[in-house]
């Protein structure tokens, strides 16, 4: 394998005065130590969880592009209330990109990174927007025989979030799922997973054409939010699937509790004796996701049986089992080009992301369009 | 023993119109069941809790009194925002009372009921305000020799709540608590086991005179919601004491998102690389009262790790293993005038509580008064 001395990178630095800067640099290319691996990267998505780093909450509408002696720079303003919350990486250049897929080109002396080397794996790790990313051999999944770099860039991140929320929801002892904003590529992941392993799953979208989408893909329950009968469908819903635990992409305004409203409507029996303090029926809203950035606001009508919380790929990963994560990890492995299948709409180079027209269009959140970063 | 045929209750109604009706009821003295018992009360405290379901969330400064031929009847309105709630309960006439302490004077057939017959005891159990009640004796706690009934009133809900989140505290693995409306008598009980146990606690009190009541009791840590400061003080209290676990009255507005913002910023590193996921560090906020009827307004500077949910005793104590509430009990029995010491300001009969100036008193939430029913 030869490495080259020297590889470019996607970098996004905020500055005190409150600029996002957006460049490529061009870095010595990373040693591994024992148990890592250098990837040449083939193929990263734009996932909206790399999006928040990349722009640090910044609208790409308003960004502007200058040159440097190093090559074109993006700036854009961070809203001055987002500025608390950057504090720690202010001054700091930073890699983006959480996963991608490539040939191991480089790795440590341990046995587990020596046997990748020449492989063509999908990986997780901070950096796969550059012709070369650093991580660790357990982070890597080889991808099976006759996947291309497309198949395997994203088959980090939603694949193991939609296991991940399936994992949690029989952890703590649900049998059905409330999703939010059910049309993302995520969303139709889980969508899959629920359908292939007879798993109730309420669907909600925000437009009439996401829930055709959702349908198209043979799902039984979907409740757009936009549409009046909206609480008395997810009601409903709920109903018929028994759902107390939700997953919630959206993390602002009324919409979790909406759901855990809806759910004590759905599971109080109208002729159980009367209790001010709801019904005994544990219900749950995973917060993993901050579309809509207003404060969350809980509208107590749902009793006090009840939890909204934070849920993060990461951490929970790490609570995991090993043997539950090589379960998760095979199934993802042998169904990737099938129910772990991500469609991308446009391939990009990485010096297209410094393309203001490209930028703009990659960084849009809504559904049906999803760029592959191509170094 | 000798009991009466017949008994006198008080009562609360929501009528469907949208009115809340109390009364005293005559009714058939219970017959106690194999495992139950029927108590001769001899004092019931008013407890925030009680007064939910009695006022119905009705103002009792706009409550009016009748005269029926069975006695006086307190009426008021109830909120239009509150009647959905209220569906369960309307036209129920509904007995009110969550504890209270008086002598056995007719038990069931099993061993552990008539073992308390003749006993003073300490109970919980609907009904309190009356005149006999009817609970199990799994719900007595004799009282040590000595102790009067208004010693044992409040040795239910109290008691078991600050003991509960101290257990809650230990099984999700916190150390230390912060607590809101820290003044109220539940609160001075939390303060006086965290400094028997040698557990830090954040106490957040709404003025500076409840701060100073704190302070005599021994408190070292007292933050003034109500003062310019309190973002400051607060952090600082959680850093000093490491809470990363909070039990919340209020449970409405930004007090809950407001620790949960401090908890972050006295968990997070300054050294520590940038992550826009935040810490790792749990940080949990049970909810278990509503003295804030608004919204609970989340704003989000906390990261991921974060959960907020409602708490209750009873489901806490349905989880408790049997040893463990033994253990809680033998302690509230033999710290009943110290630890858990109540002490209440003024005696009032059951027909007291149909008089609009006694009653509007006994609803004042506010510290430093509460009211003992002598029936």
């Amino acid at each position: 394998m030869t490495v080259p001395a020297t590889t470019r990178q996607l970098r996004s630095l905020v500055t005190p005065e409150g600029q996002v800067r957006i460049s490529l640099a061009t870095v010595d290319t990373p040693q591994p130590r024992p148990h890592q691996v250098v990837v040449r990267v083939e193929a990263a998505p734009v996932n909206p969880s790399d999006l928040g780093l990349l722009l640090a909450l910044a609208d790409p509408g308003a960004a502007e592009v200058d040159d440097s002696p190093e090559g074109p720079v993006v700036t854009a303003s961070v809203p001055e209330a987002a500025m608390p919350s950057m504090r720690a990486r202010l001054d700091q250049s930073l890699p983006v990109g959480n996963e991608g897929a490539g040939t191991v080109v480089a790795a440590g002396d341990s046995p587990e990174a020596q046997d990748l080397l020449g492989k063509r794996v999908g990986f997780s790790g901070g950096g796969a927007y550059g012709e070369h990313a650093l991580t660790t051999a357990q982070a890597c999944l080889p991808l099976p025989d006759g996947a291309t770099a497309a198949d395997g860039a994203a088959s980090f991140v939603n694949p193991l979030t939609a296991l991940g929320m399936v994992e949690t929801m029989r952890r703590e002892g649900h049998t059905a799922l409330v999703h939010t904003a059910a049309a993302s590529n995520l969303g139709q992941m889980l969508a899959r997973v629920c359908l292939a392993d007879d798993i109730g799953l309420v669907n909600v979208v925000r437009r009439p054409e996401q829930a055709d989408l959702l349908r198209d893909l043979g799902a039984r329950h979907v409740v757009d939010s936009s549409a009046a009968t909206f609480m008395t469908d997810l009601v409903e819903a709920i109903r018929a699937t028994g759902a107390t635990m939700a997953f919630d992409a959206v993390g602002g305004g009324r919409l979790a509790s909406d759901i855990l409203n809806a759910m004590e409507v759905a599971v109080t029996d109208p002729d159980a004796p009367y209790s001010r303090y709801g019904t005994d029926v544990p219900k749950q809203v995973y917060v993993y996701g901050s579309l809509d950035r207003r404060p969350i606001e809980l509208r107590r009508g749902f009793g006090f049986s009840w939890g909204v919380g934070g849920w993060l790929l990461m951490p929970f990963l790490a609570s995991l089992p090993v043997d539950d994560l090589v379960r998760l990890r095979s199934r993802i492995a042998s169904e990737l080009t099938t129910t772990f299948a991500s469609s991308f709409t446009e391939e990009i180079t990485l010096d297209q992301v410094l393309d203001l027209d490209v930028l703009r269009r990659a960084a849009r959140t809504s559904t049906g369009e999803k760029f592959l970063i191509v170094p």
